[in-house]
């Protein structure tokens, strides 16, 4: 089905917020089997929403809209989809009660526009807004669909994955199939090199690569009359890929590296600590992130400073004297003292150099060590990133750290 | 002068990659006093980008676009921006020039393809492209104007800074300025009806209010003859907002609070250490994000176990037992533990329950205690958050925690 997402909202016209929306629902769509014709972007303005919405049906059968769905008065696309698909706004019980309950929740007392909220068309299929207060809906004349979603990204996604996902699956005729593999430690180019020939004579299953920040990612996706079709075209495509860059592979079901890392702990029962410099908590927090975690997850030491290392982790002052904090010695001690104060299965530490100061000759921005403890296991890993910027280099250290464990358990 | 952006590319519509290219756009075109009304994407389809131009045209006076203009088949936004002008593509000897000259400078053969960026509609304005191969243009029928950029973010935005923005520039009557509000505290609709009068009766400057993941950004925007006029107009308005919900704002400058706050401790030469639960690190590693924080921040305790909670902060085994690891004596034993280890100024802690498990009907999911240490002021903090989800819970608390540190130094 051709589809066209419409963004409404005069801040992104403005160029002051990336427009995440957009990327996120073409994604999802095209996982789907819609195919995603335009992505179009207006003000909180009815008459051009209006007629957007009229072009996009010229040429598709669905229209997708974010934004605009809010208690405020700029907030006017749910009266302009009701214009266009001809139908009228009236009160919703439903959608009243869960506005009353959400405020009271709150323990806040809900304001006069809020209510707006509560009237929607009158043949909408409504989709609750459990992240916040505008619901969403579904619209349907003569064989056409709009369905609108609120903007910020945290309710829209929500809403997308637990209501307008089904919603369009069950419209849809081919069904497709598509598994999301991720690899660390290969470069997307050289990812496609190693996949060369899979990628010129694709038709069905599709291959497709994906650079992300410091990783990449696979598509590999069939679509099919059937999803038991699909499935085992992209499965015997999966044992090929696996035959050749499988060492790279953690996971083929689109988890983050962390999940992966994390699940394997708690599968296993073993316990982890952290103790960080450069990344200073993210290790800890992207770990704590995960649900459940508490089972296997002690705690983390941040010792920034040269003071922190030597009392919290018993860091020798000759250590960070001779070698200095950045150092193969003091990620080794890191560890070692992590050991004895928190008796986790694993320890797991971190020193380096985030930039974008600090870095010298010997020792330059990117720098990384990463030291290891799990039963006899005793490791220390040098990581040299090239610098492309703080976030990046504290990002890719994270990545790195959690792939030792992966690999080491 | 009314404005469109025009992004082709099918890898876009497939939400393979986020558009930042319209963004950046976006944002330097409101500076230089453009009205962007539209944001379009298409698919490399040359009748698709034909019919946009066109329709882009019936409101707009300046179409600009990215992506298409490269060297292979399927780039055809030049064949296609010609055909709308009425123009024709000529050999450009200096482009031709400035590619060989490029390929020269690689050590690489330029492949015969290559040569196809060389030639360029024969009314063109062309810019040259210093960090890729294909050159753009500007081209003028009737007033209306097209300005054609490469894809390639890097490409388009070192092109815009060196060529096309002083060609802009040179066109435009109007300044725009504006600031933007960041608050912390306040929903949006709350803020809407704080400012409801002067929202109703802009004209200019005009005042707009966005919703941001657990807090609230305000834009006064301005469009004046000189920069000077429309930043006192501007500054005029931001001194009546401050009366009203001064209490709530914590920048002026569109800056994140996490930077507001570690600025504020570097200039005033406080340090600062942590003791973190249910956000296990997050608050250390969004702190230690900022560059030339370590004159601050000492060192961070992420104490997920009470086992840790003991251990590491002297919290005592009775508190742990009465009143429970989610409480305000743990948060403020936690505190006075790091206050002793650390020696910081500034001793922050927290305790919660961030779900979605290990709530209560007392204690439920989003229940979260601060504890803060400064000088002689001891205080903890109650927060009672809606359980939107894990990620949100420890974000809002996140933010809580630094709006604490804000607010009281």
């Amino acid at each position: 089905m051709k589809t066209a997402i419409l963004s409404v909202g005069t801040e992104l016209l403005f160029g002051q917020i990336t427009n995440t929306n957009t990327v996120y629902l073409s994604n999802k769509l095209n996982m789907l089997g819609y195919d995603v014709m335009y992505h179009y972007t207006v003000g909180d303005n009815p008459e051009r929403v209006f007629d957007m919405i009229n072009l996009a049906f010229e040429d598709c059968d669905l229209v997708l809209t974010t934004g605009g769905l809010g208690p405020t008065q700029d907030d006017l696309t749910k009266e302009v989809a009701c214009e266009v698909m001809g139908d009228e706004l009236v009160l919703d019980d439903d959608a009243m009660e869960e506005l009353v309950s959400y405020f009271k929740n709150l323990g806040r007392e809900m304001t006069e526009n809020n209510k707006k909220q509560a009237i929607l068309p009158s043949r909408a299929k409504v989709f609750y807004n459990d992240a916040g207060t505008a619901p969403g809906f579904a619209l349907e004349k003569d064989g056409k669909y709009i369905i609108c979603m609120p903007g910020p990204p945290r309710e829209m996604t929500r809403m997308f994955e637990k209501s307008v996902m089904p919603f369009l699956e069950s419209m849809s005729d081919d069904v497709i199939y598509y598994r999301m593999i991720r690899a660390f430690g290969i470069g997307e180019s050289q990812l496609e090199t190693e996949l060369m020939d899979l990628i010129d004579d694709q038709t069905d299953p599709t291959l497709a690569t994906y650079a992300k920040e410091g990783e990449c990612s696979l598509r590999i996706a069939s679509k099919k009359k059937s999803r038991h079709e699909a499935k085992e075209a992209v499965d015997r495509m999966l044992e090929t890929v696996i035959e050749r860059i499988g060492d790279y592979i953690y996971s083929c079901d689109d988890e983050e590296l962390v999940e992966v890392v994390c699940q394997k702990l708690m599968k296993k029962g073993l316990t982890l600590s952290s103790a960080e410099s450069c990344t200073g908590g993210m290790f800890a927090a992207a770990v704590t992130d995960i649900p459940g975690i508490s089972r296997v997850f002690q705690r983390g030491l941040v010792t920034y400073s040269n003071e922190a290392k030597m009392d919290e982790l018993g860091v020798r002052a000759e250590t960070l004297d001779e070698f200095g904090a950045v150092s193969e010695e003091t990620a080794v001690e890191m560890a070692e003292g992590l050991k004895r104060v928190s008796g986790s299965d694993i320890c797991i530490s971190v020193t380096g150099i985030a930039g974008p100061d600090g870095g010298s000759r010997e020792k330059p921005v990117g720098l990384v060590y990463i030291g290891f403890i799990y039963g006899d296991k005793k490791l220390c890993k040098k990581v040299l990133m090239r610098d492309v910027n703080r976030k990046w280099n504290r990002h890719y250290t994270l990545l790195s750290m959690l792939d030792m464990i992966n690999k080491n358990i």
